[in-house]
């Protein structure tokens, strides 16, 4: 094994980090400022939920500074999901800031693979070109209310073809950025044949936002937050939402296939986020202990905080380097031969981190929990990816089952 | 040891059994509903922080049930602090509503215990009776935002004496409830004799609201909430803001042995009203169990979902035990005999709660973050519990330096 | 509910105490002594498995003291479960002394309380009075090598009526203390009618050691050690053992429910004494950190030391009560409602002992693990307790169903 | 960053796993029986801390399968720290007797670096050809019992310079090995001038173990175990024990550096070795999960065993991973610039493993923690290394004060 980091990667994240630190993290008080206003969760107030001046600031610096859409991997892109990992980290330092800066923030590079991967000739010009180039921005809609949608099989959403048409209707719910102004696309995912095996069952279908019978209900909060900014969390009704087949990403029944696709560098981007945060964390908890004395003693010197601060790092450095290890797998035997591997992060990653921020809001006291500090945010977020595209639970489940099958007799 | 719960307690918690059922949990909507529209943090808007119509209607009617003001111990109410303690958990199986409804929540019932114990006549007559009669309001300020405040010795605030007035100068923060337009008391503490002996130096004096050189500059949050109808949690600073010498509670000097008077009886409060949301959350979690299948089983038939249930009712089982013996230790022996047993509840239950609370938010899935349910509220209450009157750290350390002490050679 | 100790308790815990400190503490190393020569798992040399001399002195010295089979409950003993509870404790902080020199320790004590309950005359004459009198002792064998043991369903052992005998043929392990030579009696538990409905599916057989057919193969070891004085651990082969019908304890098919009898109080038993083991820990880690040192500070001074000290004993003071209650319920309502608080107990202690003792040992260092201090012995007795009488997993699945079917709909 | 496992590593891997499963895990019973025999701590009784027949005929085929002295570092050995660790996590999984058996078992490996490192030609032809050989063993003799040897500062034992000679004199303990008849050599840490600067205080000799004034006081147990077969673990006195000036190992004032550089590799075999250990706990949990039924459900098929598979798996993957890091990081900065990589290992991996094993011993039940499986020997190893070479805290300290440096304020 070879860790060194190669020449590449490198020079990439020595950009990334001189955008952070230079351009981005010096804007956080000019987010906030700007974000100010945005109190409610109005699903009608457009000004609510899109991104404020700054972030197109960041991006246009972003741009020519060379780090835009550096989340599709190669040949797509510069970087390999290995190489990017590194990137994503560096972005997770800022979260509301960075990866919108760059124009790697989910839900949307998601969608972009996927049409990258599955977009007919029209499909890319109509939707994957503007978000590449920022334009555009775009939500997923496969979680429902009404079900335990960790399994795919609960799902209740339907998409049937009806001629030249393939007609939608259910519920979904957790549609990240489909609130916001610029969001223009839906990408839905439901069943088009019940009767078919379980892997053919489902379909996946690109739905513009403003089609009749698309209606959002109401936006989603993470404990206290709407995330006005990155266009909140929707729940969004589909009535009779009637759209041409040739909106239909792959083909019919090729729905399950996507989604599957879909989601493994998102959770290698996620994960590395949510160090990034964390890394972000344990620093400001080293600053801060030079700061505050309690009982006669600076916090730096107090054995508890130096526990915290060995141990937060030393499970740091573990996670990252299974994310990396992932992401290796992927790049060099496929997404699905990486399958468990992404399991893994998917569970060990967010936990780990929720401990750390755990401990930084501890450290930091009562203003951990307040916003002038982005420990609170952070920990929502993270708290939040134990649940996302299925809690920890389900995929320990099916590692579990995997190793237990390695030693089944016969 | 006899654990059986006495006559008068079961006749109370019945009493606030029913009233929680039959009007407290309907009326919770109808609260969700009337603050619906509360968002932002605006210290200057009072329609944002006071309490909806749904609140002095559930007052009328816990007063009218004879469940109003229990929280004082005998001989001023009807209970000791062990037989409240059951009733405190009820009441925090509804927290937004049960105790602002039974004229029971804090910072409100701190302070008046505070007045019962400390206040002269005329400040019984003009803060003491208002607040019982649930006219008035009030906020506790002690915490600051510069420095390590769960070291009393670092506290900046000053308060002068100056001839027949004191002055105050200095910054509190997390003065919750100061925002309500119903507050009209401020209680601070502050240094007044920076030469005295630690537990001399400080002073504790009653401050009118509109006091000039008051200024409440901002709201903080709590994770992205602001608990509006709570009177949210204010950032003041006190600026030459004078009083008379009528003011101070007790007299010159006397603060630090109030401050901890207050903190006992607050603390079992506080831990029974989180064991009772804890309690809620594992019936519930065991409700949901029933509803929700994922791979053909309901999840009340998979194994970890019952380890959960098992294991959070174990545990808040032994945490109610150990609050119930501290709240029997101030009755019988009193406050200061029962010191080391608060704070052993301080640290155990609110960590408690909260890995509970993490256990609903995940059986929940998506759900358990959204304000629909209301697990992801109280576990940033129970979180902020961890660092309220001095972070866990601070009273473990404490309670180590005792057996430790009990081992020290001569 | 009254946390007063009273006053017999406080009488008998007090001559406990004193016996604990005066005598049995100054024997341990006699004891040592005594034992050092015991090695080896030979089933077939008595001297490695009897108790030595010590024993038999402070045996005398507690039947002076009057502190002599004080674990039979009231009415034949002088104490409640719960006021034998505390002394239960103190026992444990000796674990292999204390029990064994006041007639108190297991398999007997459950075995006498199992005779005490069920046995006819003449089995009260021929086992309970030399067993009541500590001239003889037993073995209890329920556990089974070739099943899960935690499901009784899945029991091998046949205990089959052939005319005026019962017939026994199986394997049994886990018999505590059968290779004692003063070990006389095993109380066997199997299938006398695999036919008939769980609950009265098994019998329970008084079978003297030396019936033919009775045939020890090997001691066990937990964790390296055997456990000489107690009588070590036994798998012991049952061959057409013929005993007569009036062996039979209760009657035919009554053995399930003489099982679960002879649970509850051994389970309160258990608990106390691994709560001692770990109060006893938690003073000498206090001690330990006085005398040594290292950066140039006490460990006494140390932070993380502190946090241990005081973590531990507020663990252990929820622990604790949590057993004292379950001995009330049990006490008050008897065993079958005391059913799952003794299950509750079953499931905290043992695991918050082990946690405990491993910060002593971590805190001790090198010195941790070696014999010449108690904690590896008590940590490996408690780890084993959370296998013993059914996995812990078990246990919390029982109590979670419980909490589940509570919320069942219809 | 390329995780490929490389040609050289495959190919000795798959030696190393074809000797463990055709010749070492088949001889794990004849090692069980060949050893039976031995108990009890008689330090004076050779034949019981000799190796028995079964490790010298495996060391033979070992030798024969090129699988010998694998530990040695390149340029030395064939392999890099980095290739030579999957082959120490295969060896770990037979712990007593794979390591012994290619020469690669502690403290000889640590030895044989040392006198690589630093012995002149004399030392190297007396010692270190006959421990490559395998016709010596050795111990290292550093930890004292009288003090916290966390801190070397605190080491009392001394070798005193006098003339060509130097003096010993001083106690060690948890000397490993040096029990055994074949034990010809200690290595032994000292003071030889307690006035220099802390880091040229100490000094490293070579003691011929028959050496007059070695006087081997008792045999130290871990856990109930003995560890007759690796030559026990002694408590030392050395008193007056004059070696001649050319037994120091590099020079006087030498001492602190060369124990430096002895733990680097050391640890990262004890990890691997650990890891091995739990990897197999891991597979044969699975292979139990099968054989076991409780309540009408394979433990295959229940919720609690797949989470704990699932978990242990991930959580050793990740330990794999930083360990692999630090070895890479050995290879390529050397051990100075790892010193912190392998403090991580040595604080994550043996709690990791811990953890894992307690899962196991759960899952095995009853026969978990006897000898005839291998969980309960592992347990009390793996929980001796989060001691061994100081305690965990000792590491997290220095740990955690390297991250608070990295932001100390100017």
């Amino acid at each position: 094994m070879d860790f060194t980091v190669d020449e590449r990667t490198r020079d990439y994240a020595a950009r990334a980090s001189a955008f952070l630190t230079t351009a981005v993290l010096p804007a956080e008080p000019v987010f906030a400022a700007q974000t100010a206003g945005r109190v409610g969760a109005d699903p009608a107030d457009p000004a609510l939920w899109t991104r404020p001046p700054i972030v197109h600031e960041l991006a246009a610096e972003a741009r020519a500074r060379g780090l835009w859409n550096l989340f599709l991997p190669a040949p797509h892109g510069p970087l390999t999901v290995g190489q990017y990992a590194p990137i994503a980290e560096l972005s997770g330092r800022s979260p509301h800031l960075a990866p919108a800066a760059m124009n790697c923030s989910a839900p949307d590079t998601g969608n972009m693979e996927l049409l990258q991967l599955a977009a007919d000739d029209r499909q890319r010009e109509r939707w994957l070109t503007p978000l590449l180039e920022g334009t555009l921005r775009s939500a997923f809609c496969m979680t429902e209310p009404a079900v335990a949608s960790s399994d795919a099989l609960n799902m209740r959403t339907t998409i049937r073809p009806d001629g030249a048409s393939v007609v939608l209707d259910g519920t979904k719910w957790w549609s990240t950025g489909a609130l916001a102004p610029e969001c223009g696309l839906l990408i839905v995912l439901g069943v088009s044949d019940p009767q078919a095996a379980p892997r053919e069952r489902m379909t996946m279908v690109c739905v513009p936002r403003d089609t009749p019978g698309v209606r959002i209900e109401r936006a989603l909060s993470v404990f206290g937050y709407h995330e006005h900014a990155a266009g909140g969390h929707a729940v969004i009704h589909f009535e009779g939402v009637r759209v041409p087949r040739a909106a239909v990403l792959g083909e019919l029944g090729a729905g399950a296939q996507l989604a599957q696709a879909r989601l493994g560098p998102g959770r290698v981007h996620h994960c590395m986020r949510a160090i990034g945060m964390a890394q972000r964390a344990v620093e400001q908890m080293a600053e801060r202990a030079w700061q505050r004395e309690t009982f006669g003693e600076l916090l730096a010197d107090q054995g508890v905080v130096q526990q915290w601060c060995g141990q937060s790092q030393v499970e740091l450095d573990a996670a990252r380097l299974l994310v990396q290890h992932a992401a290796w797998l992927m790049d060099s035997a496929g997404n699905r031969a990486a399958h468990r591997a992404i399991q893994q992060i998917k569970v060990l990653v967010p936990g780990t981190v929720q401990t750390i921020l755990d401990r930084a809001i501890q450290l930091f006291g009562a203003a951990g929990v307040d916003d002038a500090l982005p420990w609170a945010s952070m920990f929502t977020a993270v708290r939040t990816l134990r649940i996302a595209d299925g809690p920890d639970e389900v995929h320990l489940r099916s590692l579990g089952r995997a190793v237990l099958r390695s030693a089944r007799p016969d």
